[in-house]
């Protein structure tokens, strides 16, 4: 029988070799941490290398990204589907084994980490989605929702300002589902840290009302009793400080940065191997080591027996059993389309005329019921994004809810809410004004990275914000997320584009939205019913040109499609024949056939656009010789009125503009 | 005599006023905060409302910038040049008194502050930078620099993850210079705090090794020991923790989230008035309690006091008073013309084959002498980002020096970079992956707003990024940089490229400027002299067609010029004659007068555009029929030179997409 420190050296071997054969990646990380992770991995984790998908699976995750060959080795070594060919194939094109874990590359890897702090706050997202669930679905007698998320993270993790706003509100909602080790190992890229990083750790996670342990990284005893007290507390998160060597077994490399972002190079490996008593070639494991990991008959046990429970339950609550499966499956419910149907119908019948961000409270307010597995929540400004709605209840972790107020941390919650959505069972949605998407941008784009559905609510869309000034008003910031690749941004301008948008959002199965709202009421709009597929499809006529093929095309979005209608009025007095073309969403009308987006937007056919952003963006659609109605500079601070009128958002300059294109 | 409280009830009433005359705006920060602000303002804050400009003042920053109204009522009360006109026009257009606190509206407002965290972040730059100042150019018995920077905050800036960043690493620097102040009154946007914001403030900051102080922040006394305490360290920065009620003096809406961001309301503002004893009209202020703010004549005794001590430093340290006179003018040295004309023809006589971050350190290490106002940096990517030189020294407050290692701290770096660039004295420039500009986004928008000379240094700044994978190359983001109003984005195609454009950032005097380069090794090229103006313009005619007018124009940026050149090769070969456009910086070439731009891109001759970025940014400039090569999706995990080929950075892609538009 391999002891701990061989099966460990296992991790040691295949990640230094992994790095050398690549000549790039990570070897340092996975070495230092190899002893913890072979205790958690062989001693604690619930997992089954059979099934990477069972719901009820210990979530771990590499918040230390970098150090991804620490994960691949383990997922190899406990028999996941996970070659050692593709081991071999580390940080080549196509491979499982990309230079960071990526969600949907390597079964076992939960979350794409490698921007720093970001995975320990998927993390707290995991555990905060496990505790909601099990809220929603256990019952006296039967825990099917008792998992644990376990996080690894480094220096990087916690230097980070995001690793504050969720640690923090991890230790609010006192998740006792979440442990998170921290690799104390001195060693950041630009060297020793003492001229940068002199945190004292256990103090600040015990101001966050953590339990906080520390113990020697390459004690395995050590380290298992660690886990089992942290597990005992079930009222706190537990971080569990480990002392650790970087590039552990390196004679002369270890504790050192050379060894955090470069291989060991040849000499270095062979010495190592010698140091580790490693007697194997690369990329060879011997029998015992792998009988030593393998997983794969506990897991199959241990699901089997969940499975007994889940029938249980199932029998006791059938009707929650299957909510539970369809709500983990991702799955809307039966009666989903005729209830939308109908709901866009109705609210298109009262042509309300409301803020955009009113019309998306009325909205939730409609679908709530519909959708038990929506989480909402807004980063302290539940009151002006219009995100909450008579039926939710707040939870933070106390009191079973849906409903949640993260706080002023943008990042945060957008972060968390990727967490929550790659747990499944959840629907997360999240808002803040449009402006602090700066702050989050980096969540917004692993969302669409890891083609995950998050809706996140960014209101007070334009210089229409007003009073607030120009560090409130978006300028460049629609045009910026419509560049994420796989987003999906909807500026929608009235109610019924406003419930259109929504049940596309929640409709996607590949990618996250962004609802772009506005502060300020916009007039009403009652559409033939016609139309409520044309908006599904980004961009469509909203009013045709009279008497004749259009002059022009005025495109707009959100707010100033109004600005759009009135001018072509203006316009049609003046013997100028307008086509009105509303487009919610630039992303989505992209990806119509060639023969729609001719149908909309005729080639050859001049063309203005109309939003209060950046103008080169329209570029795209109106061509060099188009006019554009938007702003380039940084707004003020006056009634939103005011500022429109001042930058230029008037019937008048449309009219202005489309006659100097003529 | 007025009393203390009838001093701070000033601010109260002007306050309250203002906001109920603009209806719009946040009463409650201003009220519970005024009676700290008395304190500090009346008998420590060392100030000359004569002089904003004074270059030993103390600094006053007010993170929580929502409340506008404190500062301008501080600033009005004190005598700065700030009339009661302004402030009865509160939150209108052009008015000094703006929403939020905006730099160069109001004198006095040292930073603009609104986006939460922020403005403690750019107070540590303001210390960070009092303290580099004080020790390159104070002398034994001459301390001519020696103020403190005082910052107010409330819970907001503290959930924020920037606060965690910046806080930690002015504890590791021990910035005794700092004092800042904790509005602790339990409420934000979304009510009680108890369900999102659970930390215990007091030992989170003694985590990151500051001093700190609790107290009664209505209690004048207490208050005023607290800021005494705190002025005797000064090897720790210091916090005091003030419990306050928000709205204080309001009988109704104090102690509630209804006085934090709306008017109190016709009828409550008449209930606080006599709560407060505050009987006189809005807008009016009694003359007793003007003398007790009136700091005019108290400011210009200590800048005369201050004017004589630096008088006698000036005779004894000519060189180094002229020295400090320049660098707090922000100009640059007489021989700057002539030294920087000398570099970048050396550098372009050289004409090496070098990755273009490598050619950044290069102009680094070559105009470190010639600026010492330079306070260089990266966010834990030294190595990568090539940011440092051979003549730097680290510094992290101990020592003296100019390289700062900021910690894996993006939004922390670049926001601490914009404190720096207000204070004065100093240049910052600092580094990350262009990838994690993501998570700073907020703050180099904030330096563009706020006209800061900030310059950052993004590497790895495409698909050539390589082996990291999706996670670390930008797509999207070159694009989302260039839409920031007055962002100057460079991304240069070789070594004189790089040194122009690094050239172009010091000197620009009204804004910041990001360097976006490559990791992955560029081909050398020596240019005509009459290049170097060209370069400036931010696009010039590289390689003009031969045998006649052009067929097409490729526009071409950094690692991709060179792809252009060798396909206008090519397609000679084909008979189709095709200039080349180096176009480094958009927003420097968009600035041009017509006539240049033309004489670039001849109007109607047909273009092809080749970034490794989002294509739709460039239909600005080849229009609805010309080319584009791009990449509009994630990247992936290989060698960056594998990426290229597989995304079709090819001369062959090129050469197809040239023939594709003609």
């Amino acid at each position: 029988m391999a002891t701990r420190r061989h099966l460990a050296n296992a991790i040691r071997a295949l990640s230094m070799d992994a790095v050398q054969k690549a000549n790039s990646g990570h070897p340092g990380a996975p070495m230092g941490m190899a002893d913890i992770a072979e205790v958690l991995w062989n001693d604690h984790l619930k997992h089954n290398p059979n099934n990477p998908n069972w719901a009820d699976r210990d979530r771990f995750i590499l918040s230390n990204g970098h150090g991804s060959m620490l994960i691949y080795s383990l997922l190899h070594l406990s028999g996941y589907d996970l070659p050692m060919d593709s081991i071999k194939t580390f940080r080549q094109l196509h491979s499982q084994c990309a230079g960071h874990p990526e969600y949907g590359y390597a079964p076992g890897v939960e979350t794409t980490t490698g921007p720093l702090g970001q995975g320990i706050t998927n993390g707290v997202g995991f555990a905060m989605a496990e505790k909601l669930m099990a809220d929603q679905f256990n019952k006296p007698g039967h825990d099917i929702v008792n998992h644990h998320t376990y996080v690894f993270m480094g220096d990087g993790c916690l230097m980070e300002g995001v690793s504050h706003e969720a640690c923090a509100l991890a230790g609010t909602w006192g998740l006792g589902n979440l442990i998170a080790f921290w690799d104390d190992n001195n060693i950041s890229i630009d060297g020793h840290i003492d001229g940068w990083y002199t945190d004292d750790t256990v103090k600040r996670f015990e101001a966050y009302g953590w339990h906080v342990q520390s113990v020697d990284g390459h004690d395995s005893d050590a380290i298992n009793a660690a886990i089992e007290a942290a597990k005992k507390v079930t009222d706190k998160p537990s971080l569990i400080c480990c002392k650790t060597i970087i590039g552990f077994g390196s004679p002369n490399k270890s504790a050192s940065h050379d060894c955090h972002g470069a291989a060991l190079g040849e000499e270095e490996v062979a010495l190592t191997r010698k140091e580790l008593g490693w007697d194997y070639e690369p990329f060879v494991i011997p029998e015992d080591v792998y009988a030593g990991w393998d997983a794969k008959a506990k897991g199959d046990a241990a699901e089997a027996e969940w499975n007994k429970k889940f029938d249980a339950y199932a029998a006791e609550y059938p009707e929650l059993a299957a909510e539970f499966k369809r709500r983990m499956a991702g799955e809307l419910p039966a009666d989903w389309k005729q209830f939308t149907d109908k709901m866009i119908a109705d609210f298109n019948d009262k042509a309300e005329s409301v803020a955009s961000r009113k019309a998306s409270q009325n909205i939730i307010t409609a679908l709530a019921p519909e959708l038990p597995e929506f989480i909402g929540g807004s980063a302290d400004l539940t009151g002006s994004n219009l995100t909450s709605c008579p039926s939710f209840k707040h939870v933070s972790g106390k009191e079973p809810g849906n409903y949640i107020s993260y706080g002023v941390r943008e990042f945060g919650m957008f972060a968390i809410m990727n967490g929550m959505a790659l747990h499944g069972g959840l629907l997360p949605y999240g808002g803040t004004f449009h402006m602090f998407s700066d702050y989050a941008k980096s969540a917004l784009r692993m969302a669409a990275l890891m083609k995950q559905r998050t809706i996140a609510i960014l209101t007070h869309d334009s210089i229409g914000q007003g009073e607030d000034g120009p560090t409130h008003q978006p300028i460049e910031n629609t045009a910026g997320l419509r560049y994420i690749p796989n987003m999906d941004v909807w500026r929608p301008s009235d109610e019924t584009e406003v419930a259109v948008a929504w049940v596309a959002a929640v409709e996607r199965k590949d990618g996250p939205s962004s609802l772009v709202l506005s502060r300020q009421g916009i007039p009403g709009r009652k559409h033939d019913t016609a139309d409520f597929e044309a908006i599904r499809k980004g961009a469509y006529v909203l009013s045709e040109a009279e008497g004749g093929a259009a002059d022009v095309i005025i495109i707009a979005t959100g707010s100033e499609v109004d600005l759009a209608v009135k001018a072509q009025e203006e316009l049609k007095a003046d013997g100028v024949k307008v086509r009105v073309v509303s487009m919610p969403s630039t992303n989505v009308f992209d990806r119509q056939d060639q023969a729609y987006k001719d149908s909309v937007l005729t080639p050859g056919v001049k063309r203005v656009s109309v939003e209060a952003g950046v103008t080169d963006f329209w570029r795209k659609y109106v061509g060099l010789e188009g006019g554009v109605v938007g702003i380039d500079t940084f707004g003020e601070s006056a009634p939103g009125g005011v500022l429109m009128k001042h930058f230029g958002f008037t019937v008048e300059n449309v009219v202005k503009t489309v006659k100097s294109v003529l």
